[in-house]
C-alpha cells in the first residue's frame, strides 16, 4: 500500500485517533454513527468517538489548512479503525484500514487515478483481473437516469435503497419491497432493465474518460461498469467504485469515490475530492482465497554472530555492530551456551548465515562465516567480514 | 526506528489498541491506570481502556503462545498511546510509542542489547552524545547498597520514592521529605553520597558485564551510570535506564529496564525479558533542539507527467504508468490546463523532473524530459523514457 501510494505521488498522513462525537454528525450513514462507533465521554465530559472511518478527519484538516495547501493535494493513510459489530468472517471489531485521496480537482481523470492506484495496488500483490474486479458507476449518470424514468429528486434516495437491497433479498422479496416503496410495476422494470445495462455508461461522458484513461494505462480489465453499484448516499456526489472477489463472494475489498461537497461541508470552501478506504481483513481473506499472502519477510539475509565464551563475547558484540553499520542485519545470541545451541536457534529462526569467532579467530582477528543452507564456510580477515558476507547472501 | 529494529534482527508485531481495564490493575503504576488513562464501558459493558502503555499487552500476548516461539523472542512494535493528562510541553494526549523488548534471556548482555539499539537509533538520527545520554542503574545493585545502609527490604520502595523525589524538590524539601518518610539523618547524608558515587556500578557484576559490551560496540559515550535513576516502581527487576537531553533539560526521551516478573504475573511461566518505550512527542523536541529534524523525503526524485490536451491525455497517463512500473515516482496533472500552470504545480511541490508530451512528441512517439533544476532538456523515444530518467535523478 506504502509503496503504491508513494509511486503515484501521494504523501502519506496521519490523523487522530479520537474525534468528538459531533464530527460524525454531518455526513456518516445514521447506522455507523448511532450503533456500530464506540462512543464515550472522556474525564472532561467530551463525546469521544474512537474513529469509525477517516474521510470526516480528512476533511475536517484540510478545511483547516485550506489556504496553505498546494492543490491538488495526494494523500494516504494507514492506521486503526473500530466499529461494534458482531465479529464474524470480514468483519472485526478493530481493523486497519488505508485510505487514499485526492482533493482540488473535479475531472474524471482524477477518478481513474484512484481506480488505478487501487488497480496497480491488486497487481503489485499478484492479484489477477480473474480474482478481483472492480464495479464502477456514477451518480450523476444515475440521477439522469431515474429522472428519464420519471423518478423526482426527492425520490431518489429511496430508489438508491431498492437498488443497494437487491443482492440482500431473493427477486420476489426485492420486487415486492420496490413496490412497497412506491416505484410504479412499470418503473420496476424499467429498473430491472437499467441495472442489466452494461453499455449505460455511455450515455456519461464522465465515464466515457474515465474508462479511457484506464485503457490508456492497461489496467482496463480490473474494472467493470455496474449501474448497480452505490455506496454511501450521504458522501458521493459524482463516481463510485467498490472492489469485490470477481467470483462473487463476499463482502466488498474496498470502496470508494468522489464527494465534492464534503469539505465545504465540515466548514471548509467547497473543493471536490475523490478517495477510496481499503481495510485489512477483506484484502486478507481474498489474498488467503488465491493462494498469494505474501511470503513473511525473508530471514535469509539475516545473520547470527555467535558467542564462544564471555571473554570473546565483546569482540563479537563489536563484530556484530560493525556489520550492522555495515548495512547487514546481524542478530547476536545473547549468552555464552554450546554453540550447537546457537546454530539451532539461527535454524528454528530461519537464519542463513552465521558469523563465528573461536579463539584462534579473534587472536588472528578473523571470522568464519557460514552459509548454513549450503553447509560452506570460510575465515576470512574481520575488516572483510561485511563484503565477503554481502556477496554470500547476493 | 524501523531501520534500527531490523538491523538487530527485531521483527515488527502489532497488539491491539484498545485492552480490558483489568490487564492493566497488576502492574502499571496506580496513577497510570486510575488517573490517567482513557477508560469506558463498550455497548455490551465492558470496561475498555485506550492503551497508555505496551507493555502489558506484550506479556500477555507471550503468555498465550509461550509454548510455541522460539527464544529469544525479539519483537518491536510502533503505534499510538493515550494518557488523559494535562497537555504540555512534551506530553500529548495521544501520542506514538516505539516498543522493543527481547524475552527469554537473562543475561547483562542483552540489557546492553537494548541500550545499543537506543544509541544506535540516536546515532542514525546524528544525535551525539554530547546532546543525548542514557543515564543506567540496576535495581538489584540498589537493594544491595541499600541494605547496607540498613534499610529493611519492606522500606525499599519508600527510599525509591525518595530518590525519585530528588529533582522535583528543592534540596531543603526534598530533605525534610526523606527524614518524614523515616530516613535517620545518618540514613539522609549516606543516601546523598550514593547518589553522587559515580564509581558504584563497579560493584556490580551486571553492570560491569553491561558497560564492557557497550564499550565494544563502540557505544559507551552515550551512555552513563546514574544511581539516582530509578524508573517504574513495579515492573523492573534488573537493569534500568532513560535517555535525556544531556544539557540535563526536560523529561526523559525514553525509559526502559529488565522485568523478570511481568510474563509469569499475567499467567505465564516466569520469562525474563528486558525491553524500552520512547515516545514521539520527546525525541521530536530534542531533534527540534539540536536542528535534527530529518529532511521531508525528498520530491527530487519525483516526475510529473504533464497533460497537453484531452486528446493526449490518454497518451500521457500511459507514459505515466508505464515509469511507474520501472519503478519511477511519477505525478500526473490531473487535468488539461496551461502548461505553464502544471509546471508551477511542480515548483511548489517541489518536484524536479517533468516529462512533456505535445502533439510533435506523440506523433513522433517521444516524450521531452525536462530537469527543472537545471534547466536542461532532453527529447527521447517513450521507450527509453524510464532508463533516461533514471540517470537524470542519478
Amino acid at each position: 500500500m506504502k509503496k503504491v501510494s508513494s509511486s503515484f505521488g501521494y504523501e502519506e498522513y496521519e490523523g487522530p485517533i479520537l474525534e468528538r462525537l459531533d464530527l460524525y454528525a454531518a455526513k456518516s450513514g445514521e447506522e455507523l454513527v448511532k450503533e456500530q462507533s464506540f462512543v464515550f465521554s472522556d474525564r472532561g465530559g467530551d463525546q469521544i468517538t474512537l474513529r469509525p472511518e477517516l474521510t470526516p478527519t480528512l476533511a475536517r484538516m484540510i478545511a483547516q489548512k485550506q489556504n496553505e495547501l498546494a492543490f491538488p493535494v495526494r494523500w494516504w493513510s494507514f492506521g486503526p479503525f473500530w466499529r461494534y459489530e458482531r465479529p464474524q468472517k470480514g468483519r472485526t471489531r478493530e481493523f486497519f484500514q488505508w485510505n487514499i485521496d485526492i482533493l482540488g480537482v473535479d475531472s474524471p481523470e482524477a477518478d481513474a487515478e484512484l481506480v488505478a492506484v487501487a488497480a496497480s495496488f491488486f497487481q503489485s500483490v499478484g492479484l489477477t483481473p480473474n480474482e478481483i474486479k472492480i464495479f464502477v458507476n456514477n451518480r450523476r449518470l444515475m440521477d439522469v437516469t431515474l429522472a428519464e424514468m420519471g423518478i423526482a429528486p426527492e425520490n431518489r434516495k429511496t430508489v438508491f435503497h431498492i437498488i443497494d437491497r437487491r443482492d440482500k433479498l431473493n427477486p420476489n422479496s426485492w420486487k415486492e419491497y420496490a413496490l412497497e416503496c412506491g416505484l410504479t410495476p412499470d418503473q420496476f422494470e424499467q429498473l430491472c432493465h437499467i441495472l442489466e445495462d452494461k453499455d449505460l455508461w455511455k450515455k456519461s461522458d464522465e465515464l466515457v474518460r474515465f474508462f479511457n484513461v484506464l485503457k490508456a494505462m492497461k489496467l482496463d480489465e480490473f474494472v467493470v461498469f455496474d449501474p448497480q453499484v452505490i455506496r454511501g448516499l450521504e458522501y458521493y456526489t459524482g463516481t463510485v467504485f467498490e472492489g469485490r472477489d470477481a467470483a462473487g463472494e463476499g463482502r466488498a475489498v474496498f470502496g470508494g469515490g468522489r464527494y465534492d461537497n464534503l469539505v465545504g461541508d465540515v466548514g471548509g470552501d467547497p473543493l471536490p475530492g475523490v478517495g477510496f478506504a481499503m481495510g485489512d481483513v477483506m484484502v486478507t481473506l481474498l489474498l488467503q482465497k488465491y493462494g498469494k499472502i505474501p511470503a513473511k519477510q525473508e530471514q535469509q539475509k539475516m545473520v547470527l554472530v555467535t558467542i564462544f565464551d564471555s571473554t570473546l563475547l565483546p569482540s563479537s558484540f563489536s563484530l556484530a555492530n560493525k556489520l550492522r553499520l555495515e548495512g547487514i542485519t546481524v542478530v547476536t545470541y545473547p549468552e555464552a551456551v554450546k554453540l550447537q545451541k546457537q546454530l539451532k536457534f539461527a535454524d528454528r529462526k530461519g537464519i542463513r548465515f552465521a558469523a563465528i569467532q573461536g579463539p584462534d579467530e579473534a587472536a588472528a582477528n578473523t571470522v568464519t562465516l557460514k552459509d548454513l543452507l549450503k553447509r560452506e564456510q570460510q575465515t576470512v580477515p574481520v575488516e572483510e567480514a561485511g563484503k565477503t558476507l554481502q556477496s554470500m547472501m547476493a
